[in-house]
């Protein structure tokens, strides 16, 4: 008997009730198509997509939109854009389904975008507390400026971005994955938990980037590390590849890395 | 005859008509209190506040809000948060008060923000069409990497963040200030003007940099250069300090210049 895509969404939607209205879509694919093989990635590039074509897969799993907004199919300033109909052009004539895995998994408890980056990270046994959005950590206690080093090499990271002072001491540590980096997540977590630095994704400049600088200023000192959305989020999609792989051995599962989309200058 | 906190806010808004809800508030002084000196910046961080009570300043012009929110009012997040309140305590003892020049001054045309960018980046002659959120440009052309180059000679940037190819040409270019680098403005106006490279402030990571990186796979190569939102907005800040020290030269005007909030680690 043969795996379908639904099958496949099915085992990594998990027990998570349904989510009205949700961003997680098929598309190119029925839900009773059979899977032949599936490639995982954070991000469906143009790039990624032909990889995924060129390594056979006809299911590609990934967390975000190929079409450059969380809800392209509300954002009038993308009808008749040329690279998005190349884009889906090219994935008709390809057969490739993607699916999206973003809301489901994030409502995963425990959310393998945030255990996958724990993981590369190598703090799990760090965690205090694990909340829905958030995970908060003791680690040793270390230099920001040493703190950047470790999860930079952990992550191989060609760069990050630090607000607030590299030469105090941190050891309460907030995660915050994806876009959460902006100030309604962030800055209740510094306040609630007393933090000394946040690791996200991405978020506003003009919300916790100034906060901590004024918290500093105010000699109270925290930091920000904004370390990238992709870069927060892609280790939770190699968990989900993994997943994939364990749950459907009869199955070829690769997972596609993504690049960084910035380059510093 | 002395000028009042309200004649400097009426000098600001010029002809435009009144908007509805605007997040364009003073704090801590009312419309007759009477100016005795100004400081202009583009972010009141706690250190910017006090370089202007140092200064002698009883009126502060800025872009952004205090509190790390575009309508911190409105924000829950921040009620009762200790950064706020240590602030709003500061600012209520010195007796600065605080005006947002934010909604009235993108709506002036020519809007200084975008008039002090590209006076800043010496491009006024090469501007095509200036739009409401935009301006068009056709500029010597160069490669990107040059570009990259001078655009960050000319605003004295320790970085940048580029998405796209550095190795190509580029001659049609358009700016974005502020948080507009994001896809509902800045896809458009690569397809509508034809651009090479958009110079945006800042947006969310997902969307133009994705779009970018996979017209540049497509065969059609474009570049989104991320300079901050701080470095795109500041140079209208010191034009409008410049148009009150023109307009009240009985006043000391003093422009506050801030600090990149994020260091590149």
């Amino acid at each position: 008997m043969s795996i379908t895509m639904q099958d496949v969404i099915a085992e990594l939607r998990g027990t998570v009730p349904p989510i009205a209205d949700t961003a997680d879509t098929l598309e190119g694919g029925t839900p009773e198509t059979p899977v032949t093989g599936i490639a995982v990635a954070f991000m469906p590039t143009q790039a990624v997509i032909e990889q995924a074509v060129a390594l056979g897969a006809n299911l590609l799993v990934v967390h975000e939109s190929p079409y450059y907004n969380h809800r392209p199919e509300h954002a009038a300033h993308l009808a008749n854009d040329p690279v998005c109909q190349a884009k889906r052009d090219f994935l008709r004539q390809s057969g490739l389904a993607i699916y999206r895995h973003h809301d489901y998994c994030h409502r995963l408890q425990p959310d393998p975008i945030m255990t996958g980056l724990l993981q590369s990270l190598g703090w799990e046994a760090h965690v205090e507390a694990m909340l829905p959005t958030a995970a908060v950590l003791r680690v040793p206690a270390m230099r920001v400026s040493e703190l950047v080093a470790y999860v930079k090499a952990k992550l191989s990271l060609p760069y990050v971005r630090l607000a607030g002072t590299p030469d105090v001491r941190c050891e309460r540590i907030g995660v915050l994955v994806g876009y959460r980096g902006g100030g309604a997540n962030a800055i209740p977590l510094f306040r609630e938990h007393e933090l000394d630095l946040i690791v996200a994704g991405e978020g506003p400049e003009w919300e916790t980037p100034e906060y901590v600088r004024d918290a500093a200023s105010q000699g109270s000192p925290k930091s920000l590390l904004a370390i990238g959305h992709a870069e927060s989020e892609e280790p939770g999609m190699r968990v989900v590849a993994a997943q994939l792989r364990d749950r459907y051995s009869e199955l070829p599962v690769h997972f596609i890395p993504g690049q960084p989309v910035f380059r510093v200058l």
